[in-house]
């Protein structure tokens, strides 16, 4: 029976069975120490003799657990007989075992399949994996409803630029760039309540730290809101839920990224600004006029944010009519929108949809909109659709602003951009 | 403060908000009887005047919660003001009150936007949304990481043919069929034991109740098996458990729809025969000689199951090297490869993998593949990969059988098939 390393100190002078992977193999006079890794973690494994295998073979290795002060975590397995399971051609592409600091990110990502052993690149997966069930079991609590909707659309809800094409059986077809329309429909028919986690696909010929073309998508629709506060409230209790989770879980890989979350106390006091409200102060701290809030500007309120309330991330409403998608609820020149900034970086863009089937036609010819380039979008609310709203939580973002990364494809799988779909 | 339709009992003699749809009105002399829907159910509202509003229209109302023994459930709600807050329009293209029986599947999903507005079709997706919870709450308890890999690809693993085209940035690539490659990826990572709920298609031109071209893939993989009796008998456990907490959950769902699921007791009893019995199975009940084994034939081994060991379902194991993917592993002219059959239907294909470079190596040219065609793929067994293995589990197929729905598409939200891209 197979034992795990972390679970080594239970079995304190017993004979045991290991499996993983040679992560480093080191000789000394003439005994050999292998460091095994496995899921749960690493542990020193003794030889007395020369083993033949080489590094990230697959072993099997039978042995006796002993307590050893010098060993990393204090025990060390004394090797009785090790069996090779799959064995690794002697040159590997990068050193899994070493801090891949100095190796380039491009480097990483061609060698993904690879570098996903180093186990601090295969640690922030660890950490996504929980994200996506934190995610699902708050809202869960909260009444909502998981939905998985098609990711293969007729026409695009948000305009036709930055649409993927595909071929449908010789029709010319789009990847969905969110579960916009899906969404509102389930609001709609009934269900009041969804969240969805699926891919999101952007067509975007951008070549930036902060942007995939395919990412994940974490989407909350909610009906019966009053405003888009209470998208907010929502927002804020569920990403403080995670924080606290992460905490709680994680806190061996946020020490190893040398990273930290705010408190659910700490976020619950992110500040809500206007948007008029965000520009003045990123003119008062950066001396320049900004017309949107671009990156520099980002950082510069979640700094404010930080010295003012002591996290950094705030929610930024109000958002004016011409910068937002047409389905956005007007509220004179602006509208009932807000993004979330954290750690300097848009996470999240929300805010309260037009519900009202004869507000929408009004409004469609001011952006150039018909009813029918819309598909079947309009019988959503043609049909009685209560107020709503929701927002959508970059998986990939959020991960990287946890953890601190520099790239957000560093905290995608296998990511896509301009020139990467592989591996 | 709105209350929802289900705890309408422990308000009695309160005054009520409640929001919702319209989802009857009926007028019997001055007084009009209107069924409020909302997510949690339905509530009897009493007008003595003849309201404003006409059928799923969304409404929000006050009044006074009586008990009345001729309502349904028992209560009612007096209405003292009502207030429109969605109206609909008067004509609805299909009556969503009524019994969706004798409308056809195709108008069904014409009007999907509508039609899931009807309690009954709604609350397949309810089932469905426990489903997605109950698989990575089992999974996630055996210590397996849930991934989330690319769907756009830049080569096919499994062969050219059912891949739809993408247009990335000018370049040709694919749709992923099934995220094979990443899952054994990130098992040889590491991760040892992964699952994904992902989106996966197949541009097949296929139109029958059991095929969708986009469809949700349970995946899941595991590393260190022995063979592939391991994943039978995890996803035993795993459909267990699944049927189990459906049971516990949803009664009153299935109640509704007249179905039952298996006890975990009877789902362990789950015979396993070997694709030569199967096919000789098939030949003694039907007189007819099976190659494969087509729908007829999985239909009559479920049977057999059911009168042999009381489970509508039997393992079929030992599939011909020559009916399997490349990277299955072999066994003499056989594989370690398996379906489930469930209620005549197979919902799961899975088996154990090809981990050793060498053996993966001499495989190839009698598929007619070579290293360089297959992309990244054979990089996750030349560096160390242990024996592994998994299955996939068709999240609509799964529906469809448990509620015992005639056609797969009713247990899509927004199904694709040949013809249809939308809603």
């Amino acid at each position: 029976m197979r034992i795990l390393a972390r679970d080594i100190p239970r079995h304190e002078g017993e004979a045991v069975t290991l499996c993983g992977w040679a992560h480093r193999i080191r000789k000394l006079g003439g005994i050999t120490f292998v460091i095994l890794r496995d899921r749960s973690g690493l542990v020193q494994v003794v030889y007395d003799t020369e083993p033949d295998f080489s590094l990230e073979s697959v072993i099997r290795i039978q042995g006796r657990v002993a307590s050893n002060e010098k060993a990393p975590g204090g025990y060390e397995v004394q090797a009785a007989a090790t069996e090779v399971i799959g064995a690794a051609v002697a040159e590997l592409p990068v050193a899994i075992n070493k801090d891949l600091d100095s190796v380039g990110l491009e480097t990483i990502l061609d060698n993904r399949i690879v570098t996903l052993r180093n186990p601090s690149v295969r640690r922030i997966f660890e950490l996504q994996a929980s994200l996506l069930h934190y995610f699902a079991e708050y809202l869960r609590g909260e009444g909502f409803t998981e939905i998985k909707s098609s990711k293969i659309i007729g026409s695009g809800t948000e305009g036709g630029t930055g649409l993927f094409t595909v071929d449908y059986f010789g029709e010319r077809v789009y990847l969905a760039q969110s579960p916009q329309f899906y969404k509102q429909a389930m609001v709609a028919s009934g269900l009041e309540r969804v969240f969805e986690i699926g891919a999101a696909y952007r067509a975007e010929k951008h070549d930036t730290p902060r942007h995939l073309n395919e990412y994940v998508s974490l989407d909350v629709e909610m009906g019966f809101i009053e405003s888009e506060s209470d998208l907010m409230d929502l927002e804020t209790e569920l990403l403080g839920h995670i924080f606290t989770s992460v905490q709680r879980d994680h806190a061996d890989i946020l020490d190893e990224y040398g990273a930290t979350v705010p408190t659910g106390e700490e976020f619950s006091r992110t500040p809500r600004i206007s948007h008029e409200e965000a520009r003045q102060f990123i003119k008062e701290r950066t001396g320049k006029t900004a017309f949107e809030i671009n990156p520099e500007g980002e950082r510069e309120l979640c700094e404010w944010a930080r010295e003012e309330h002591g996290v950094e991330a705030v929610f930024v409403y109000g958002f004016p009519r011409k910068k937002r998608p047409f389905y956005t609820y007007p509220e004179g020149l602006k509208t009932r929108s807000f993004d979330l900034l954290f750690r300097g970086l848009e996470i999240t863009t929300g805010g309260q949809r037009i519900h009202q089937y004869a507000t929408l036609l009004e409004t469609l010819p001011k952006f150039g909109l018909t009813e029918e380039g819309l598909g079947d979008y309009c019988s959503i609310f043609k049909y009685g659709c209560p107020p709503h709203g929701g927002f959508a939580i970059g998986l990939e973002r959020l991960t990287q602003k946890i953890l601190g990364l520099q790239n957000v494809k560093e905290a995608s799988l296998f990511p896509r951009d301009r020139k990467r779909v592989r591996p």
